[in-house]
């Protein structure tokens, strides 16, 4: 072949890597293999764990056949001694929200459980697909093409919430229609949610049909500490931010005149951010939850990043990175209460707004109606920031928080300080509380700095990559769970994983018993809770531990680019290592490599 | 050793990737090692090839010391067949302009090289730095702690310019104060130029110290046909935006609703964009070059873009990549009359225009002093873009043609125009030229779309990367080329490396064969001619060959992360396999591989 042709048939996913890496063999969970070395479905037992959340009084009463079932009991895996497998089974499998990296062995873990005695389905483009009905019969050897590939693309995903009456119907004639016996549905909060209201809807409407969920998150969110360290897609994800961050630290050390601020996706939890940090060791990290946990205000946060910079400038370094996650403005306290109070008023007084004719006026007739503090904050942000709060509002009439750029306010926020910090210099150095030591020669020179920023998002780039050889082994084996938990006729379960390190131990848990209850805004509301950092944790505690180093001196290292052969690819995420007590994150072990071949 | 431990000693460049990168052999070149197996510096013959660029007979006046030792003659490396080797020099080595990957490979080839009987110099922050007179002798332990790392940063960088007599006479001292024999200057076009006059002002001064370039740009700029095919830094870079752009092409297909528009880095030559491309091929790909020499407007360009969006549309398509070289506005012939226009009447006008009170009454007054197309054109614009070319000028006076943010101008453009399109469906649909044949379901579909874009830049993340094994042994190779060149008291040559295919041909290009002697604005400029897109190529002709089908359905491929270990591990930019005709892309052989042990 000639080269002009070798290169034009690496199009439609034959690039030399894709080719190669579907022929990498995937780990397999002693629990899925028979006395033959040839999958087959685990059984599952009970364990002497059980999950009880907040509200599980009433979680009882919502879900009164699923809690009939199981009860709030975590269920564990183990090799089947049965003779016979079950056959003749029909099971769909739908990806619900953003895609993150594994999905794609999920599906294969699902056919090679089922094997060709049962029948997999795909739903198309997610919860609107099943209550669509738009489903098509998956053939083994798409899946074996799709085998550690990345991305959501051969199924599509979507958003949809089901909620109405209606929709459950349409779920219902969908599951009867098709003769679904099984359902699993792969996402995050919201989607468990879901798949434990409709496994409680199908109950109760006596059909027969198993709904599993599985964890899937970038932001690593929907975890359920040491029954279910982390969500898949949050291993790849992070290592390529980590890679990206880490190629920036470099840069800004080389090119010795930047600050990148990088914001990093995760609207509610900062793990991405405390994972990347823990890989990379930049400058300066902000973590949400400890904002919050602090009440820092706006202000502050601005002073902690701006007196890092003038430290390290007395240090003659003028460049490095800043990790900030999504979701920080939300974090803020008084940002927070400056966002309900906008809603509440744009609300109320919606037609007497909408009808002033300039930005001005809005904010004019605003201003009196937010709590001074409010007031005071909102007059304190960037003209471009206020007239968003102020113009911009989603379908429900809410402030668009996602739409705000952070990078851009605390760049702003942060020139501004440092020109304070510049005109009157005996306010902020010398000695005394809160003040920076600093001789004449070194004020003087601090009055030359010119802060260059650079600021970047990272998100969608870490979404559907190629999964890490940690995340692809990972979802695997929750394909390999979910198929056996329904051809065991178990409804109302999370599949999860736990012990990363020694041999993977696979678990079944109850969603009745990880969603809450809780009132809010006088509504009831079904959740279940997003993991967010613990400031207790030890992953917390070693980023405080080092931070105020990281910042003083460049002491950045750069993970550099996902491995898959070779030394360094069979890590796991600092934070599980950390957090779980692993004696090492480098090496895991979910079971013996097996080669997963056309079936 | 704990796991706290552990992490926290994976701080400054320890990292498990970096600790293994570290270990990886490098090839070395047949011509630089001796009997012993050991490496020794080559010796330079002539050869029967010679460089001669536009001017050359004004070249020749300028530059009569350095013609006058090797002329035109392109030379080439063969094993040494001396007995002793050169000691006691001592040759100082800078980096300049933006970082590139590789560039520390460049000092370990220097040091392997020099030996322990020589002594390597480096200078730090560039330019800059050789000016100043800010030296430092490298020792051995740096530079294997450094191998196969990526970044600047253990001499950084800048982007001095030496033109100045001043400059000159201050190069000359550091030269005489040091002691230096060679000079080495990592370096793009503007750098090499630099290496021409310091080699030739030197020589012309009497004093013996060789002065030697390196070509280095990510943006493949740097280069010379069959002499060089590309620089180094370019085949990292470009990696890692074809993995990043691949990841979003799934996560497009994924997420089955928005198109991601990318933005690549480049201001001139578009070789990382059309490398990018043939990597991941996505559905449109913007080339300057070809865009300039079809004299494309912007309408034509967007149009292009919201044909290709529609077409796609009516086969259900609603989401993709595009690509767009970071150069393109500078590239549309309108666009760059009218920005040169505006650079004039700012420049001449500049007391009446900066008294004027608001943009709107500047604008008043520069309308009617541009040409009616460029007048046009400036009011078609965006208002903020408007304002940017009014307001936002550089040290000279000129637009900041690098801040205008294209990939807003783009979707602004696109956006209105797909509006346009479904007010005026007839105008668009239908029979007869450049209409688009669709039926009246198709067409009230069309309707419906709701463009949703993501914009991103790609640039700095790709400078300081690890370089791919492909750039870590071209590195190598150039500082074993250039160290062996001053060893041989050779001056005013840039080290090349060319058939990455077969064993490498290591070779010395006259600078002054590639400096040409130009014309500008009146004044007499020497410049080394950027290379870019040539589009007769065969990279060029592969990918219009191809673009058609990327763009009419999905088929893309993610070429992955860059991979140290593994079957894929040994590429070459396919840009550089198609264009010097190497039968694949998969193995580039530089040598035979060598452990560069600690000396």
């Amino acid at each position: 072949m000639d080269l002009f042709s070798k290169v034009s048939r690496t199009a439609g996913k034959h690039s030399l890597l894709e080719e190669e890496i579907r022929k990498l063999p995937v780990p397999v969970s002693s629990v899925f293999l028979g006395k033959d070395g040839k999958i087959r479905p685990a059984d599952f037992r009970q364990t002497d764990m059980t999950l009880v959340c907040k509200g599980h009084d009433r979680i009882s009463q919502v879900f009164p056949k699923t809690i009939a079932k199981g009860g709030s009991i975590v269920l564990e895996a183990v090799a089947s001694e049965k003779a016979a497998t079950v056959s003749g089974k029909r099971v769909a499998v739908l990806f619900s929200g953003g895609p993150a990296a594994g999905g794609h062995n999920v599906l294969a873990g699902l056919a090679a459980v089922l094997g060709k005695q049962n029948t997999l389905m795909g739903i198309r483009r997610g919860p609107g697909g099943l209550v669509k009905g738009d489903l098509f019969e998956i053939d083994a050897q798409s899946v074996n093409s799709l085998i550690n590939l990345g991305g959501f693309d051969f199924l599509g995903t979507d958003r949809t919430k089901i909620k109405t009456a209606e929709q459950f119907e349409k779920v219902k004639k969908t599951v009867l229609d098709n003769k679904i016996d099984g359902l699993v549905i792969v996402g995050g909060d919201d989607s468990n949610t879901n798949a434990a209201f409709i496994a409680e809807y199908l109950a109760k409407e006596n059909i027969d049909c198993s709904v599993i969920g599985i964890p899937k998150t970038i932001d690593g969110d929907m975890a359920a500490g040491r029954y279910l360290p982390i969500s898949f897609g949050f291993d790849t994800a992070t290592k390529i931010y980590s890679e990206m961050v880490g190629n920036l630290t470099q840069d800004a050390a080389s090119a010795v005149k930047y600050y990148h601020l990088v914001k990093l996706m995760g609207r509610t939890a900062s793990k991405i951010t405390l994972e990347v940090a823990l890989q990379t060791k930049p400058a300066i990290t902000l973590i949400s939850e400890e904002i919050a946990e602090k009440n820092m205000s706006l202000g502050q946060v601005v002073d902690y990043i701006a007196r890092i910079i003038t430290l390290r400038r007395l240090k003659g370094i003028n460049h490095g990175v800043i990790l900030v996650p999504e979701g920080l403005v939300e974090f803020i306290p008084e940002m927070a209460r400056l966002i309900a109070e906008l809603n509440k008023v744009l609300s109320e007084y919606e037609k007497d707004i909408s009808d002033l004719p300039s930005v001005e006026n809005k904010r004019e007739f605003l201003l009196p109606h937010l709590t001074a503090p409010s007031a005071q904050l909102l007059a304190s942000l960037p003209p471009d920031l206020q007239e968003m709060l102020i113009l911009d509002r989603d379908d429900h009439g809410n402030v668009k928080v996602s739409q705000i750029e952070t990078e851009k306010l605390l760049i702003e926020k942060i020139r501004y300080r440092l020109s304070e910090m510049k005109r009157h210099t005996e306010n902020f150095f010398g000695k005394g509380e809160g003040k920076i030591e600093a001789d004449p020669v070194q004020i003087e020179d601090f009055k030359k700095v010119v802060l260059s920023t650079q600021s970047h998002f990272m998100g969608y780039e870490g979404r559907s990559s190629k999964p890490t050889r940690f995340d692809a082994a990972f979802t695997f084996q929750l394909g390999l769970a979910a198929g056996s938990l329904v051809l065991s006729a178990k409804t109302g379960y999370m599949a999860a994983i736990t012990d990363f390190h020694k041999g993977g131990r696979v678990l079944a848990l109850p969603l009745t018993g990880l969603v809450t209850a809780e009132m809010r805004k006088g509504k009831e509301e079904f959740v279940i809770e997003k993991s967010l950092v613990d400031l207790s944790s030890p992953s917390f505690k070693l980023f405080v531990q080092n931070r105020d180093k990281w910042a003083n001196e460049d002491c950045f290292s750069s993970p550099g680019a996902i491995q898959y052969w070779g030394p360094t690819s069979k890590q796991v995420p600092l934070i599980v290592a950390l957090d779980q007590d692993y004696p090492d994150f480098a090496c895991f072990d979910l079971g013996e490599d097996k080669q997963i071949a056309p079936q």
